[in-house]
């Protein structure tokens, strides 16, 4: 089998598709509506939203692979002369209506700019708005094996990563209870060729929804009261924070001028701030305060 | 009368007053709850909040007065050596209940880091929801009234720096109607002396409360349907999106361990996004889309 972009790109397709049809399964009252998009530069993709379901709120699963030109800045902070790049991705984030369900988020990426320098990038992480211990558990075990399946040291390695890179720092907390982040990714830093990096993102994608599934279902049908309520707007209006401040993909997105709406469907139908909210002692909103933290070992 | 830091400090203090029981006077419902605050590394603040009042749903009126060693970063951004500095400044947003009201932004301020770099900085301006022609002009032309009242120059210069520095790149449109923007005014740049800038600053400062209870009262009483508190909602989470993705305040706020809660005063209660929303064509909405540009020339 020849790894070639166009190979890649289908398969991402795929998973996209795999996705959007176990999302629909899971809400059993929304669809996605979709919209094909081409890009000015080079390449186009497939945004698909569902909005005002009976799990999920506002969601968005794209597809893109777009080519071009690097702009300037990013040559430079790439450090190459060359600029006809490649990209291709599936991207997630999905808010749900009921304050009990987590915010999920995935992406798996790949990027080409000449023969040596391909990159996988991607990862999957959650935000509970009320962290369920035994939920994050299931979770980070669920990442754990997929990444086992590829790698002994992956799991360790990206779990690690995503607790650095899914940081608010200005809040001193966590976006959520972490996940697995990975970045940058070639044969030579991980000894993996290629087709195994490719195989390790599909098998992360096709995670995605048989994890999502079970932890909606687990909690999709729990009572909320206002307090609930308020409080998930509140740890939106956090999410629409670490977004639009530090997530490199919708900053890179911003500053090349990407497709704004595609870029922002991470963006909660509505989010809260209250000046200097704090949670009463010993409630559940301190609690899960108390565990948005680096470093905790979640998976067994 | 000898200019020096501690003359500023207190008049800013002073004006932060005033304002205060201005707003409090215009809303007659909520009053502002104070927070006094210390830096770490020196000098501190006053941060007075407003919530659920009849006319504005969310305010804050920060003054603070802040002295230490500017961090590496800066140093080496500004090309200077020193690093004790010295700021000073009053900060207000407001957002109203009523969606026909305008939010407002004021800020004043003065940095010091040495003889030769004493610089004011500042501005007003009008973020409506609508664009209410008449109200526009108004708005203009009390920020005319004050900058000719100290040089015929500064309201074509600062009002176009304004619709520079107001405007969300990403959605090629600005964030309102503009107002005025000036930053880093030196006696050598404007051939006026401290003195002469720093009055002013202060002649803007009391500008604020007259400009917009002459808008909030023209507007406050007006009915409303969901339609146009479903629209304010999404302006607002434009406003969410300048100051987070552009505001130079807001960032060097977040890079160097300012007081979240004091900066972060200028988000909304509550703000909306929806995926690609499209007003009707003939719109009231739409014409004020169209009225989000550059270079309107609003004051007579």
């Amino acid at each position: 089998m020849i790894l070639d972009r166009e190979h890649i790109a289908e398969t991402y397709k795929q998973i996209q598709d795999e996705i959007t049809k176990g999302l629909e399964i899971l809400d059993g009252k929304a669809t996605f509506d979709e919209e094909i998009w081409q890009r000015e530069g080079g390449g186009g993709g497939r945004t698909r939203i569902i909005q005002q379901g009976s799990v999920i709120e506002k969601g968005g699963v794209n597809f893109s692979a777009v080519h071009g030109k690097l702009p300037e800045t990013i040559k430079k902070a790439f450090g190459v002369d060359e600029d006809d790049f490649f990209a291709t991705g599936v991207s997630i984030v999905i808010h749900p209506q009921n304050p009990w369900v987590p915010i999920i988020h995935m992406n798996i990426r790949y990027f080409e700019l000449n023969e040596n320098m391909r990159w996988f990038g991607g990862g999957i992480d959650l935000t509970p708005h009320y962290v369920i211990e035994e939920d994050a558990r299931f979770f980070h075990q669920m990442m754990k094996n997929v990444c086992d399946k590829h790698d002994p040291k992956f799991y360790t390695q990206f779990k690690t990563w995503a607790d650095q890179y899914f940081y608010i720092k200005h809040r001193q907390e966590t976006r959520g209870i972490g996940g697995i982040f990975y970045d940058k990714l070639t044969k030579e830093k991980t000894g993996h060729s290629e087709l195994e990096l490719f195989n390790f993102s599909c098998d992360l994608g096709r995670t995605f929804v048989p994890t999502y599934t079970e932890l909606a279902n687990r909690n999709r049908d729990k009572k909320f009261s206002d307090r609930e309520k308020q409080w998930q707007l509140l740890r939106r209006g956090r999410y629409v924070e670490f977004n639009l401040v530090y997530d490199s993909g919708t900053r890179f997105g911003l500053e090349t001028n990407g497709r704004i709406e595609s870029i922002l469907m991470s963006l909660p139908a509505q989010a809260n701030w209250a000046y200097d909210f704090k949670p009463e002692s010993g409630s559940l909103e301190e609690n899960t305060l108390n565990l948005l933290k680096k470093d905790i070992n979640w998976a067994l």
